[in-house]
């Protein structure tokens, strides 16, 4: 599972055909990568074929050429693909109001390198986690929300992500709704932590919805932003077991941990490029 | 946990008062009763109070003198009780249609003692699981649909629960809607399992709708019936964690460990007495 | 996760070197087979490569010149490859001695299809399972054990396993140390069930060990037999959170369910040959 | 769960006698005293009873009267009880060596309010955690291990422990053994995070000897401290699945979570007075 330091990433899908894991292997094979781990599915009901390799390259890999060799290979297969160079950290954006669990643990796993990823800016609408970015030297813009003009506010917030070079915003407890504009501009790539086990409990206060429904689990949903409110691809979910001695505020604080875990596993999958889109749900090779 | 030969478990609830507590325990010491657990909870959200106790009799125990010393001790306090002797088993009459995993599991588990009860009857629609329940030595009901009658169907039912003696009836993959009136019988001593995480996926065919929302996690939810569909108060849950390679199909044949088990665990609280009801929700000691 | 009906398993491993996998994709891509899952890993550790591919079939299919020319493939690699047909169930033998929970479950679960396997012998050092074996249509051999033969109980049990043609032997709660004899004979293809999480309370009466030892989780080992008593290689294991108030009877009841699951889960993985042995450890694809 | 802000804990352990609950919750309602939630527990393999009640006190409670009354009621029964204040938040040393993930979690827990505790001083045998524990102005101990003094070490250690006031000591992945002199003085209210699911692999990097073994689970265990290495009243424990691709180095990425979420659910049973001793066992109410 951990990579070796000179191990690549290959990402591809495309519709089902036969000889598309022959495409990729074999053309893997003449440029003499070693693959180290191989995972493909062919999903019979959406007709579609994804597939994930890690391998090692050669002394004298060229990846430009790796590139156009691979592209004209898979053209007769509709073939998208991605390579990962083997020490390649996304940047990344974080969103946050005001409840931090989520940006520390994102910011902690960064730091001890469970995360490979650079987190190159905070947004808010509060001021409050200003300190704790800071501790980590990360930029921290506050873009407070006025209700008359929700737009300038995204237009700041979408200049910070575009000006970043960001690959990556993760919305880690931000709590607004996104426009409809900004949500079309992160489709795929915007990473949301909901607090519930989508599709139970959409919307504000899931917690306070579990708690009057009496239910025996909480959960946490990280999915894609898609512009349908909490309806995006799910990427993780999971769960805790909690009883009727917990009230509302038990549940938000119960609810802490598996909100970290499960965003935090989502995130790692994403920048592990384990993550497809395979129309409203998603592959996790 | 597993109770010695001779303990009886007291139950009871009330509004919350001062003095509650020491009402139970004071007059089981008075009683000569040794507890041998205790559990007792006060709700500051509904203004209810719960206890629950295991306790082991004196040699002279006179059950009829305690029901009716405690009945008055409680008066004061509105509380309403129940007294289950050591070697109570509650009759219950188990319906199905033609899936029979939760009834092979249920009747196993009568048969290693894991659950203290005596299954008295099996209903169904269907004629399909009669050999089942006769290798268990069980009276096999089978009370087809007549879809001009439906009511006459859930006579037939019905007698045969109240000629049983039953005290509990467990919804056992019944794929059948209850009618009102039904309902309104069995409020509060019929337990049904859904094969969802409820409040996600109610209705019919769980799994594929999971499936088409591309979750990362099914499962199941034991409840009381009430007059309305797949809203009862909760008594258990359970979940599986799944991926994008199950087709709905998988999904079904993993749920049925996860109904299984999360069913028995459901009708063991209720045989041993661990569930109240606290509005729509309940409490369980 | 399901098999479409025209669906081949093949399943390899060998050293690990560049062209395994290609060796393996190309060929199948010759041979016109269309593949629909693919997973392979390379233990960087170990020095070893493991592949299990699933694919359909073409019309013409021939399987003798599938072997042939695979054989033939794999030969420079020193690769060892299996292949499945679709409709192949093994044939199992379970033993047992007196507690019935694994043996329920196994048969439950080949009954209705999710395990496609077939039963073809039930063997026991006890008479008492014999009803619950007939009620599936199932021999059952009682070879009692008599401590001053204990190779001829042995020989008897062998004797059944081979002339069944057995591709699996399960013991499924078998409360007796087979010989080293006996374990050499089914080393790698006989699945034990131990009652404890390995390597922790080896040997006799493990839920006694675990409440001595005060736990907070118990759980179970399904593993491979080798000649090192409860020391094979693991396939499967399971846990369950249990507390203060569980006595020795209480684990025993609670382990049943998680016995069950843990061998159910290792037994298909076996019958759908993803597992493979790795030195002492298994590799699960 | 959450308690209310002017309530009570009170605590207490006897031999197991007729009249022990009836002795604290009499008492209890003689004072005034509203039960919130009261778990009693009688080990009838052991041979004791334990008690743990949450109350709001009466407006004119009076602590010195409640302790003098309750030892006077309790001393017929042998009884030891601990009486804990509505805003008490117990100083706590943690000591750590390199690993900073536990300490880093324990210090969120702290901030945010969710451990109820204050940490007084972190001790260490590296100087690298240092400017975590400043970041939250703790004051930060730096005792390097000299191999040819270590008791002098040790009595530094203690030292800060004991001007601390500390009530609980806790060791968040300090990896040196602590002599058995320290050991008995900690006994009881020291509580270590062991990386692995105890009685497995105890002693040193048991992350390695769990690749070695190649177990499907990996765990963590929080005990109290005595003086038999790794073999303390286990509190509470956690586990992790995981699979033949985590190399070993996977396996400790992967414990991080488990070991956090083990010893913060630890530090909170113990903080909020759950934790009793029974022999080499624990209670948790």
């Amino acid at each position: 599972m951990s990579r070796a330091p000179d191990t690549w990433i290959l990402t591809a899908d495309c519709p089902s055909l036969l000889g598309t894991v022959d495409a990729v292997t074999r053309f893997l094979y003449e440029q003499r990568c070693y693959v180290t781990e191989h995972h493909s599915f062919d999903d019979r009901l959406s007709g579609r074929f994804f597939i994930r390799v890690e391998f090692r390259q050669p002394e004298d890999f060229d990846e430009h050429a790796f590139r156009a060799g691979l592209a004209e290979r898979g053209e007769a297969f509709g073939m998208a693909f991605e390579l990962t160079a083997p020490n390649h950290r996304p940047k990344v954006v974080i969103m946050v109001s005001k409840a931090d669990h989520c940006l520390n643990d994102l910011l902690y796993r960064q730091r001890i390198g469970q995360l490979g990823m650079d987190v190159v800016a905070v947004i808010s609408n509060h001021p409050d986690l200003a300190p704790l970015a800071e501790w980590h030297h990360i930029p921290y813009y506050h873009f407070p929300l006025d209700p008359h003009d929700k737009p300038g506010q995204e237009r700041k917030v979408l200049q910070v992500i575009e000006e970043s070079g960001a690959e990556l915003v993760i919305l880690a407890r931000y709590m607004q709704v996104l426009s409809p504009e900004l949500c079309r501009r992160l489709d795929g790539w915007a990473i949301n932590i909901h607090h519930s086990l989508l599709p139970g409990f959409k919307g504000a206060k899931p917690y306070h919805q579990a708690y009057n429904k009496g239910v025996k689990m909480v959960g946490a949903t990280a999915h894609y932003i898609n512009n349908d409110l909490d309806e995006g691809p799910i990427i993780a979910q999971g769960v805790e077991v909690v009883d009727h001695s917990h009230y509302p505020e038990d549940l938000i604080a119960k609810g802490r941990d598996i909100e970290c875990l499960t965003l935090a596993r989502a995130v790692g999958y994403h920048i592990e490029r384990r993550v497809f889109l395979n129309a409203n749900r998603t592959v996790v090779l």
